[in-house]
């Protein structure tokens, strides 16, 4: 069993960080093997940023996402420029309060991920961790005590109340967005 | 021009850091292609860490290290673990005040880390950042300006300076110890 997941976004929502996450909660407390892949082209210079984590029980042996299964997706810029990679079971997990048009192909899930954490936290930063929390509750990819251990390792010290609050918030809507149907 | 680089040790040493650093001061700051991976095995759960970057002037579409051309090794079971893949060229930097046999292959280069940032900055967290700083001054994969300007993007606010200073010191360190002709 091999999981693709693929983030993007633009640089300073903490793309890089998310696939940091998932990558170690996956591994080191769900005993998975795991590669956690940024690359940087040309389009890192126009502020696009991009991680990407494929998630298996065995030894990955080709770390490149071609066909996510999860795209996690913070700019419509982003999803343009990714949406030709979405095949038909891909879900997309997409901030709502940055993208107002849904993505057109995949299986759409809509979390208002920047709004939330503005009101709920008074605090945009956290939105990525808010849709690691709804990736879990959508996808099953991965398990929130793990993702909680992860977080707890890799965001700076003083932070570690408000993401974990992100985390659950994030789970929550995405529990509400799988009764939704998706969209 | 493909130059392959690998950063390994143990959990809470920066390695992810300082492999994060180094492809964005390659890609957004002296335009070059870019891909950064971390992979988690079920030697991570032992707590080691590994973070490679591979550099190159056109797409890569291979983004696995396997030769590395640097290997910047901060624990003697890293060291061990990795020595299989250190090939006759290989640029090895080792922290010499946590690896006391100098490294039986490749091109070594001792470069006391740790201790230089605990005796000079007060703080062991930021030997990733000195190795960074010698990395440049050994092999010139990477300016300083960009390292920079990279360590800007992404440490912690209100450690700036600290690290910038980690980042000059290991230069220094990098250029002695290429005058000593590594070891």
């Amino acid at each position: 069993m091999r999981v693709e997941v693929r983030f993007s976004g633009f640089g300073g929502q903490g793309i890089v960080t998310a696939g940091i996450i998932l990558g170690r909660a996956a591994s080191l407390y769900e005993g998975k093997h795991a590669v956690q892949t940024q690359s940087y082209g040309p389009e890192a210079r126009g502020g696009a940023s991009r991680s990407e984590v494929v998630i298996s029980d065995s030894e990955i042996l080709y770390p490149k996402v071609t066909k996510p299964d999860v795209f996690v997706v913070m700019s419509g810029e982003a999803l343009q420029r990714y949406l030709k990679d979405v095949r038909k079971g891909c879900r997309v997990i997409y901030d709502s309060s940055l993208i107002r048009t849904p993505p057109s192909k995949g299986m759409p899930y809509a979390v208002p991920a920047t709004l939330m954490a503005k009101k709920h936290l008074g605090r945009t930063i956290v939105a990525n961790i808010i849709l690691l929390g709804a990736l879990s509750a959508i996808t099953g990819v991965v398990g929130m005590e793990a993702l909680e251990k992860a977080v707890l390792d890799t965001v700076p010290k003083g932070t570690e109340e408000l993401n974990l609050r992100a985390l659950k918030l994030g789970y929550e809507a995405g529990a509400e967005a799988v009764q939704g149907g998706g969209e």
